[in-house]
């Protein structure tokens, strides 16, 4: 079971107020600290669209100097891709829409355009460099509502043959999408798409089900699951509405399964209750919440009568 | 699929000031005028215990009175459901544990001498008298941790011969089941005592797991779940510790996978921020204040490069 922290990349950019390159570098060494192993660091992207990620260049170069982390980062096309590249980066993460609409809004392209584009980062790629493919709202879009499996399978028949080898990811990126429906996605897909080496699922807790949609994706067989600590990814301009799985959660329900992702929660929480201190955070995720009021109130469990 | 509404007897009894009973009522009366047709009114307990339920007799006449509610409420022990059934009341709900330590920090009894209560209760039933039976800390238990499968059902085998009408609930008190003992527990239970008409779920939100867990009941052919409008339930002496699945998250998640359940969203998300607003209440759950961000802020979705 592979957990990839997207904390410091789509966590932090939802954060208004500017944090420290030294600040984010310290809290990734410390989610290095915990276990973490792979991570997305940055985004390389529009200064002017996301300021919070201006400093990809710094916060990648921190990150890969960690021992054993597989970094990758996200590139929205292929002129951020060449920046990327420059900069050392080796594990790309491209993304596009299952919705016209939200590639629209989200890339500022069609999704032909971003296809293009893709093809071309595809042909530039350097030996040895790995890719993961996010293919964001493909169970629900903000703008039109539920996505037919079928055109994010119609994504893939064009997109798979540019480069066999990549991971692809669904990506709930609403919060809308329900385990039957996770489930069904990724069924569908392999049915349709049996030489794809890896497929991986990225969720939002925004509706509470950002557990239960990790479960039932690990269900079908999916070994990569996207998760921010502390639960970051708030989107800025909707108070309430919360981000990302929160990796503690999702590193807390694992061990109650017996199930070994290599990340030590305690270590986990206490950066992840930094992370929820930032400024302008927005965290989620209950795990953290739950074990912090243990650890402060040991008397907690010798009330009378609670009912159960 | 029924949802049985335990927010003014779970949520209510962890709340510190007295909420007046005419407040309490009047709640009820909206849960009820959403769709709610099923409800845990109040709890016949021990004033001294939990001097919040001291109106239980006041509380269950007026939800009584609402047409079509079938209204049960909570008992720890004979006195307490003879007070219930001289009060009208014609569901009761009877409660013990998996767990010994815990069944006498609750009940202030041995499971042995609870089991001995139930059976006299049983014997006073009035004619056509309704009994749930909520098997506390079948998962966990907040002072030994995990509880064996085998303990619940052997506590079953005694049990379920006093009464075979009688509808079983399994009831993650600590919130630390994962879906798939949830799963388990049933299945075992279920091919152990196939007499057993209907079977129940209760479970608490605190680790995220809430609505993860009741899925995992309902696939296991659970066609009954207790959840609590606003997410109330907190332990009055944990902060942050959060209580039970919240109702509109379960609606909401339901509605999403095409079950109804009977309760309109938008009504029970009103009368829910309600009782979140209350003094002293400790509000879970996420769809509420994901609907409320998104009903408060419509140019939300409008914003530039998010990347999913």
């Amino acid at each position: 079971m592979t957990i990839v922290e997207v904390g410091p990349r789509d966590g932090f950019q939802s954060i208004q107020p500017l944090i420290p390159t030294d600040a984010k570098i310290a809290l990734i060494e410390k989610l290095h600290g915990a276990g973490v192993r792979r991570m997305e660091a940055t985004a390389f992207v529009s200064q002017t669209a996301v300021p919070q990620l201006a400093d990809a260049a710094a916060v990648f170069a921190g990150a890969r100097a960690l021992d054993g982390l597989d970094v990758q980062v996200l590139v929205p096309n292929r002129r951020y891709a060449e920046r990327a590249i420059e900069a050392g980066a080796r594990h790309l993460a491209y993304v596009l829409s299952a919705s016209e609409r939200h590639n629209l809004s989200n890339v500022r392209r069609s999704c032909k355009e971003s296809v293009e584009d893709y093809a071309r980062i595809v042909e530039a790629l350097p030996e040895g460099a790995a890719m993961r493919l996010n293919l964001a709202t493909v169970f629900d879009c903000p703008f039109v509502g539920q996505i037919a499996v079928e055109a994010s399978l119609a994504l893939l028949d064009v997109l798979l043959p540019l480069l066999p080898e990549a991971e692809i990811c669904a990506c709930d990126t609403t919060g809308r999408a329900t385990p039957d429906r996770v489930a069904g996605l990724f069924e569908a897909a392999r049915a349709r798409f049996p030489q794809v080496r890896r497929w991986a699922y990225h969720g939002h807790d925004t509706y509470g089900l950002g557990v239960a949609n990790a479960i039932a994706a690990m269900q079908a067989e999916v070994d990569v699951i996207d998760a921010s600590f502390a639960g970051l990814g708030g989107c800025p301009f909707a108070p309430g509405a919360t981000g990302n799985v929160a990796t503690e959660d999702l590193v807390w329900t694992l061990g109650q399964m017996g199930i070994d992702c290599g990340i030590d929660l305690d270590r986990l929480i206490e950066v992840s209750r930094e992370a929820a201190a930032l400024a302008g955070a927005r965290p989620g995720g209950r795990v953290r919440t739950a074990i912090s009021a243990r650890l402060g109130l040991a008397t907690v469990l010798d009330t009378p009568e609670t009912f159960g």
